[in-house]
C-alpha cells in the first residue's frame, strides 16, 4: 500500500529562531498587527510504498528522526495525508 | 480571541524542488527503500489576536500570500491548530 505523510519540522522551545523573528519584524511593514509566537520551521510530504500503515510509519519515523530533523535543536511529528492516491495527483 | 494557526508552504507541482531530490539522494545511505516524491516546503506557526476566527483567518491569508510564500513558485494552505493556549505552551 502507499501512503502519504508529512513530516513538521520545527524548533525546540527556547531555541533561536530568526526566521520567525524576521517575520515578526516585517509585519508592521505589511500593516498587520496582532500577530505573534511566529516559529518558522519545514514540512517533508513524501510518499511510502510498505506492507501496511505500521512499517510505512515506522520508516517514516527513522528518516524524520535521522534525516529531516536536527533532534539537538527541532522537534518532529508526523501527520498521515487521507487519500494519497489523490494528493499526489494535485500535489506532487 | 487568539487562534494558533499553521502556514504550510510547498513548491507548486512541476517546480524544481532540490531539497526533496537531495533527500531522495540520502535514502539508499541510510538503507531506506519505498519512499519517494518528496517535496520539501515550510511550516510556520504563529498566533493571531483577532475579534472572531474570520478575522484572524484573513489576517493570516494576507501573509500568506504576501510574506510567507512566493506565489509564483509555492502553493500554502492554512490550518487552525485546535486548543490554541494549550498547544502554546507545548510548542511555542
Amino acid at each position: 500500500m502507499e501512503i502519504r505523510f508529512a513530516v513538521n519540522v520545527r524548533p525546540k522551545p527556547g531555541i533561536l529562531d530568526p526566521q520567525g523573528r524576521a517575520v515578526e519584524g516585517s509585519l508592521g511593514h505589511l500593516g498587520i498587527s496582532g500577530v505573534g509566537e511566529v516559529r518558522v520551521g519545514r514540512r517533508i510530504e513524501l510518499t511510502v510504498t510498505a506492507d501496511d500503515e505500521a512499517s510505512a510509519r515506522a520508516v517514516v519515523d527513522r528518516l524524520a528522526a535521522e534525516l529531516l530533523s536536527n533532534p539537538l535543536i527541532e522537534a518532529y511529528d508526523v501527520e498521515v495525508l487521507e487519500g494519497a492516491s489523490s494528493l499526489m495527483s494535485t500535489r506532487a
